[in-house]
């Protein structure tokens, strides 16, 4: 890609494509057989990125024995993955945007809805602008009730 | 998986199979061929992971033109994951391990050499063992030439 804008932040230069929002959360409180459904997992995955407005290039899913799925949809703009403990209705997401067109949390909410979350713990940590400073960080976290 | 121990941290019961260390790390002034050669980064990834003592289940990556890999190496243990700008000298790796078993950082640092990062900064995340609280992010940034 040829370099667009810059900015100066942090005493450094970055070019705005490698900016990135990654959003990281944590999923708990969700029903033991959605978090062992690869197939559905992984539709839901694909519908979140779509639903963000990504265009999705790869998608890669794994099923575990006894129990759990990991698995990764990359997109234009970075990734979306999970890993689910079923026995635990734990899942542990990431959606991972470069750019400021697409929002990952649409997607990240998308997945706690689909997944019928009980809580979604999150934090959105930025990318690509040089050190990662833990004031920048964004906390959220609520009852899926609410959304 | 059956449950094994269980640990009660910040007012809440998890079992020690969700606990997980994400380590996410951004890596600059790399060398723009490095990060424009898909097959050399998908050996790269892999063979970080196997460093890790990790188990390698599925592995997909993209490169986009002109220029730019992305790509998964999906684990046993969670995912590596990469995006590259070779016209920034800029990649973005994460290494998300669960368990503690593994150690992330292992991975990341061989990641940083073999892409011949100039810097390497990175904060690590504890995952899985509910809210996720700043106070636990671990941030680490050097010059590679310390490594």
């Amino acid at each position: 890609m040829p370099i667009g804008m810059v900015f100066a932040e942090k005493g450094g230069v970055f070019g705005m494509e490698t900016m990135g929002r990654h959003v990281i959360a944590e999923l708990w409180n969700c029903p033991e057989e959605k978090l062992n459904d690869m197939q559905s997992i992984e539709r839901i995955m694909v519908n979140a990125a779509l639903e963000a407005g990504a265009e999705v290039r790869e998608v890669a899913f794994h099923k575990f024995a006894p129990q759990g799925v990991s698995g990764v949809v990359i997109i234009s703009e970075s990734h979306l993955t999970i890993h689910s403990f079923p026995e635990h209705g734990y899942a542990s997401i990431d959606v991972y945007t470069c750019g400021d067109r697409i929002d990952p949390n649409v997607a990240a909410d998308y997945i706690t809805k689909a997944l019928s979350a009980g809580r979604l713990e999150a934090i959105e940590v930025p990318r690509g602008v040089g050190p990662i400073q833990l004031d920048d960080v964004r906390v959220r976290g609520f009852e899926t009730n609410v959304l």
